[in-house]
């Protein structure tokens, strides 16, 4: 996978080092000799990664990682930290400000390469559904960025893979202070758990029992349910070969035994912020879509859904033979509720209007607001009698029960016309069945409101 | 990158030997020993590329190839062809049949397996993309996956970089009969042509004169403007490595020289429909996110967009101390149309009346229906004395020239007020603002419509 590398260094000649090695393994390579140009040049989105001198004057590699990580419009940027001293206390500091990984100079170029490569490819996997949720942040829907920038990792549910007891029990204790962790110590009841749901990020054993841990790690690398779920692998020093195959195979990240329990604790954190961030921008699309098609008062689909579900739904019945029937729905007399109580009122009663409506349809009918007080219902594998049925039930539930307003301090009484009418087989398309529910609407009107009338079938 | 792979083979010794191979680079394996069971696997979402034996009885390869690739649910799989033959015009069938690769036995595992890679990495790049479009098919926003399955592939800007005349006269010759191709011979040129845009694919040559032409594979492939283009290697079946890099640098196809002219033009309308797909996707997606905050009647935005947005701006202008304006424009009369020239008249007066507006505002000011035939515009940047300049133009316009109803075979006169007012320090928020300009509004109803009011700064 080719990415645009940054290097940042203050000395030129690790710069040019850098530079020639990643050139040759077909990076595209942007430098900067101090953090402020560093950042700038993340700022302006011209970098997938970042690797970072710890040890430079003015904003130290900390300062700028820090900055990258905190910056909505930034934070996404995997950042690996480069230092010539091989200190925990320093690898920590850099985890803490929230670095991906952490090399050591001089550099190990199989594995700075296999880094490199790892966290670009995570990186485009988000790519595409960050430019989308950008662009939902741009028509008003909330921020994904500035709260996944915001997010703490923690208490988050955690799976720990890892059949050795006294190593699970040590990883488990230190994570457990700022998650929910649970142990397996079987990888198939492992898979499983993880395909079950509510697993935040894995952690698993590289050294299992007569059992492959990559094997596990790529299998919840390929499954649908599991594909989302961040696995950190955890495997001996010597065993260099798998972790780098476990990288290519979409393994996030990994430590090495023995396993330092503040490091456990930075790179498992780094994954949750990770999943919770690509979580959140899938949200916020889905979420932006679903406005599109929602009525914004009262939280029934809008008239666009509805005319392109019913028409879906008309074609089917008429295809499989099976009835589909429609409830036009009017509130009675609505105009004088807005005139009497105010247009607050009329929008409370709409909202519970929507609400009782709800509470007396199944999943499958589809629920739409018309325009003004008008709801229409379409209940499909219904003929006209059970349509009838369900519509004299909402009348009653209507009618049953004074509808609170103003805020609850008082209640008026409402009621429901409503028009029924099935799909007839000379009807052509849904248009023709909606206009015989609303003839049927308008005679339920004519004879008195508060009733409910079937168009002949 | 992990993925599971369908193997499709009649025969099980076949069968067990790539299941073999593909099981120890930790592939998750799904077998079929024939058509009909592949295509169900394949239906059921339970694989990520599939290995798929021509000879087979019963429905062959070719078949089950095509089958896969002319469903919308399962088009996007990628289909390895394996075959003992390797006859030019097997390939050919394949590729014609939508094939994405043609391998022949006995299977080179390292072409295999890099092949396999490759491909799984393209199609984990849209399968996010292509989870929200699905999303926005449910909604009833058309479908992206049956356009992408009947797309020919055909009439794409291709690029193709050669710097050897009888290469690329030949190559362009090829494909000009099925697309618009452009050659360039520079490197350099050819990038900056790229960035540029109207680029579909990229046909690069690996030799060219003094230049790597894998670093131009790669910064095609890493550059944010060029990133979404399929670039199409050419090399001499000497350069293997190369062309194992280059597919592990994310170059989606290759050839080999002497390039076969059908081979060519099969490879290259595989990587048009490729981007048309990913293409589409973007653009459902997109395009249902743009439809909640929009009018459907008049293509302006909603009130939810607006309600986002003008407390931005308003808090910007706060912020930075400069003025922001809003008009609050209304039809004069509007019901008067309606009840004489009817619904649909009313509509075409205010889809023009949107329009006319549109023509006077910029870019940068928020112009959004309000509800009924209200409109507001609101102008950053600018004080009392802009605005009223503003809304004075825009109602001269609208008065100026009758508005076409009925199709155009008659036209009304219509006239509008408008409420004009600033920001003032001592205003909390957007809300005290648009009640300035709606009492405007008032006011200039009052005084006998078809005017400019400003409220008291
Ligand atoms: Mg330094
Ligand atoms: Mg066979």
């Amino acid at each position: 996978m080719s990415a645009r590398v940054l290097i940042v260094d203050d000395l030129f000649p690790n710069l040019k080092l850098l530079e020639t090695k990643l050139s040759l393994e077909y990076f595209d390579v942007v430098s900067a000799m101090n953090g402020p140009d560093a950042l700038a040049i993340c700022e302006k989105g011209l970098c997938d990664i970042v690797l970072l001198d710890v040890m430079m004057p003015g904003m130290d590699g900390f300062e700028v990682c820090r900055r990258i990580k905190t910056t909505p419009t930034t934070a996404h940027l995997p950042v690996v930290m480069v230092t010539a001293l091989d200190q925990p206390s320093d690898r920590l500091r850099g985890l803490d400000a929230g670095a991906d990984d952490f090399l050591t100079k001089p550099i190990d170029d199989t594995a700075l390469f296999a880094r490199v490569r790892s966290l670009v490819r995570l990186k485009a996997m988000t790519d595409e559904l960050r430019t989308r949720a950008m662009a939902s942040r741009d028509f008003g829907f909330g921020d994904p960025l500035a709260a996944a920038a915001a997010e703490t990792g923690q208490n988050a549910r955690l799976l720990v893979v890892d059949d050795r007891r006294a190593s699970s029990e040590r990883m488990a204790g230190a994570l457990g202070q700022y998650h929910c962790v649970e142990v397996e110590a079987d990888p198939q009841r492992a898979l499983v758990r993880a395909t079950e749901g509510h697993v935040d990020v894995a952690v698993v054993s590289l050294d299992l029992d007569g059992f492959d841990g990559l094997r596990l790690c790529s299998q919840l690398r390929s499954l649908d349910r599991t594909r989302g779920i961040p696995v950190v692998m955890v495997a001996d020093a010597g065993d260099r070969d798998r972790i780098m195959r476990g990288l290519d195979l979409g393994v996030h990240d990994y430590l090495v035994r023995p396993v330092d329990r503040n490091e456990l604790v930075a790179r498992v954190r780094t994954q949750v912020r990770r999943k919770r961030f690509a979580d959140s921008l899938r949200e916020s699309v889905q979420a932006s879509m679903e406005l599109a098609v929602m009525d914004g008062l009262t939280g029934l689909h809008n008239r666009r859904y509805l005319d392109a579900h019913l028409a879906g739904l008309f074609a089917e019945s008429t295809l499989r033979g099976r009835p589909v029937s429609v409830l036009l729905l009017d509130i009675d007399r609505f105009k004088s509720i807005n005139d009497r109580f105010g247009h607050d009122a009329g929008d409370e009663v709409l909202r519970q209007f929507a609400e009782r409506i709800r509470a007396h349809t199944r999943g499958i009918d589809v629920v739409a607001r018309f325009g003004g007080e008008e709801i229409v219902v379409v209940v499909p594998d219904t003929g006209l009698d059970g349509a009838q049925q369900v519509a004299e039930r909402i009348r009653e539930r209507i009618e049953a029960m004074p509808f609170p307003i103003h805020g609850g301090t008082r209640a008026i009484d409402v009621t429901v016309s409503i028009g029924v009418a099935v799909r007839l087989p000379e009807d052509g398309g849904p248009a023709s069945l909606l206009k015989r529910a609303d003839t049927a609407l308008y005679r339920a009107k004519e004879e008195g409101r508060n009733r409910v009338v079937a168009a002949a079938a």
